[in-house]
């Protein structure tokens, strides 16, 4: 399947007008820096303009090529992939008009037409895939940041808006794959393919259901062995998975028997969207954590409501050892709490803050760091953002720099090195959480 | 009270040094527009710029005013409130080093000085107040759009936090108020006193402990009873409770004590700062809600993951009249679905949105609308966003336009015209489970 994700060279098949759905792919494809042969083929021939490049559309595939991104009416799909199976590896087929609407004999007539030239088919009815590390982005929806999330969806417009809203979120993608109908290729697939994939860190699934129970499950246990495994379900409750059903044309199915099947598998389940989004950034950081969690806050309140969601969550909050205590006595002022939640106050700066990440990071009792920072009093944002950066600490931190705009620098500055922020102390909680289910 | 929050002439005590505590708030108040008079007060004399204006700074207080900012070293207070104590109707005590550090002694005299002159007291120990619809911003905390929201923190960072965050998730604001150590003023009394404001819809209060339980328990009931009242407590876990008695020197009392005053006052208790934002903007827009509500969107996933959250909130997916059904079959293209939740597919354009929310707002077995959509494919979001505002609806509307850039368009049309959006699915159907607490 790696050359799906990393070809070496692309067709696009549709209309090229601008705005028409092949157009969009194309663009995309070509603004996205791919490096290798792109092939877009319509039979009216002509050329396309984009960014101000002329291209010659081709109006029959010529040569062999790895991936064809397929965007043309349903019904020419399948004789498309008759004609071109012996040239191509893989098929995204984007255009719908299958299964979905009613049309299986058509989705079976494509498969069928797939594996008799050996063709792999990703769809119909998709959204696309994007190859991060390859700077392939063979979907029309917005282009993302190269990291290590690998986010495969069911919906291609709930996969679409993830990636719009991971964007925001400071999220690094490594793949995307909306799979549709899964006529071929489907979840299971997809899941053992990232579990190997070296630039994928963690992978996060959104599923409303799957056809072979047995065959997911294996998946799931092969991937989140391997990584963590996020997975937000949709059709949880009664008028959920009838909606589900009708839909997605899949058994939604009892989902309890989803959530026994999450638990053994050791995958991470979210309730909701945001948590899918903040389980991503903290696996794109770490791999896991201990339950013992320091708080160091230059304000009581945020590090009081920290404190209470780890608790509610079993983390537990470090007793730091004497010797710690003393340490951090030595050298902060006497108005400073030196029990954990550690409250540094408001004028904490630069030095307060790295003197005591580190003196904390070395205590045995300490599994993690949670650092918060409300708007310091005359200091910049930024200031603690480097002490964070600075500080030799080996054991892994969380950040909540709360305020919007007020610390907007600090953590553009954070998230430059690679440490994403958590805009509330429930949810800097929370993040921790997920990593404890790893240990 | 009244003064504190429309007041007509104010004070300002401390340094004007450019950054120090007092130059902040004079600049915030002189920058955000207020009308009344402005009186500078330091010993030094002297005069301050600020942006662009030189204002002299008097040596004493000569006029009286309704309200005195105090911003000097905390044992100069007393004698202050003694000296001007006959000029003031209120002082705003910023000052910190009192009962906070232990010095008990010094909070007392304060009171004693301002009972024997009449004057009260907010603070010491806080980050100041607000008067928005008097454009009176009598702290150094950033400033805020006018609106419904009074915003009481007993933590003086926290309420700096939420005020910068209120304005990044589109809440306009009434008031806000940090009242610190709560010497003579407490959470109560501003319970009371927004209870009968008529600028104020909604009220948000963020405590940690409270001292009189009795009067915080009427003082809760009475502002329940006239509006929504949204809390968020902090030190609800074992060791939060530990860390927020250390901080605010409060007894934090036991958690199932308040959770049981709130229940019986009819406040609304959140678990997160960002309910506290949820419930603070849906609040701001409808007064209540019954729980039938039905879902229209242009994409199935956040379709079902709203309906997933919903029914496990305990509201009910309505279930639409047959003649609704039938009307709506009437126009709609046959791929969407009729059933709650309304899917009408992807290209649904500003029409479609319309008249489906128009039909289902007759029907007598629904009670709100939830709107989700998708970035549209060849349509503005703002189309969408116009389809919101134009339909003619009686009925709560909460909209979830996600994929943030990409529906930044239509979420900022939505929002001027007071219509504010939530992010998520699930963050959406929250907001409509706490408008049902108020039916």
């Amino acid at each position: 399947m790696h050359f799906f994700f990393y070809p070496s060279s692309v067709a696009v098949f549709g209309s090229f007008k601008r705005g028409a759905i092949a157009y969009e792919i194309l663009r995309n494809i070509l603004e996205g820096g791919f490096e290798g042969e792109i092939i877009p083929v319509n039979p009216k021939g002509g050329e396309v303009e984009i960014a101000g490049n002329r291209i010659d559309i081709f109006k029959t595939l010529e040569k062999s090529v790895d991936v064809a991104i397929i965007a043309i009416p349903a019904r020419f799909v399948p004789p498309l992939i008759e004609e071109i199976g012996d040239k191509i590896k893989g098929a995204v087929v984007i255009s719908a008009g299958f299964s979905e609407v009613g049309n299986a004999e058509l989705e079976k007539e494509l498969l069928e037409k797939a594996k008799e030239k050996g063709v792999r088919i990703i769809g119909p009815n998709c959204a696309g895939i994007f190859g991060v590390h390859a700077s392939f982005f063979g979907s029309f929806e917005v282009r993302v940041n190269k990291g290590g999330l690998a986010l495969i969806s069911q919906s291609g417009a709930f996969g679409g808006a993830a990636l719009a809203m991971g964007n925001e979120e400071g999220i690094g993608f490594s793949a995307f794959v909306s799979y549709g109908n899964a006529a071929d290729l489907n979840e299971s697939d997809f899941l053992r393919y990232f579990a190997d994939d070296a630039n994928t860190k963690a992978i996060a699934l959104y599923i409303e259901g799957v056809r072979d129970g047995r065959r997911f499950m294996d998946a799931l246990k092969y991937a989140a062995q391997k990584k963590p495994v996020i997975i937000l379900k949709a059709g949880k409750s009664k008028s959920g998975s009838k909606a589900a059903q009708s839909h997605t044309g899949s058994l939604a199915g009892s989902y309890e028997i989803y959530k026994a099947a999450f638990t053994q598998s050791g995958a991470i389940e979210v309730e909701e969207m945001e948590e899918l989004f903040d389980a991503a950034k903290v696996f794109e950081m770490y791999a896991k954590a201990g339950k013992r969690v320091a708080i160091i806050t230059n304000s009581g309140g945020p590090g009081v409501l920290a404190t209470d969601k780890a608790e509610k969550l079993g983390l537990e909050i470090a007793e730091l050892s004497k010797g710690t205590i003393e340490e951090l006595r030595s050298f902060l002022p006497p108005q400073c709490s030196t029990k954990n939640p550690i409250d540094l106050i408001a004028d904490a700066d630069y030095e307060r803050y790295k003197r005591t990440i580190e003196v904390v990071a070395k205590d045995e009792n300490v599994d993690s760091i949670l650092v918060i920072c409300v708007p310091p009093i005359f200091i910049p944002s930024e200031e603690i953002a480097k002490a964070v950066m600075d500080a030799e600490c080996e054991k892994p931190i969380i950040v909540n720099f709360m305020a919007g705009e007020l610390v907007k620098g600090g953590v553009e500055l954070l998230e430059k090195h690679g440490i994403k922020n958590f805009p509330t102390p429930e949810r800097a909680a929370k993040a921790l959480k997920w990593l404890t289910l790893r240990e």
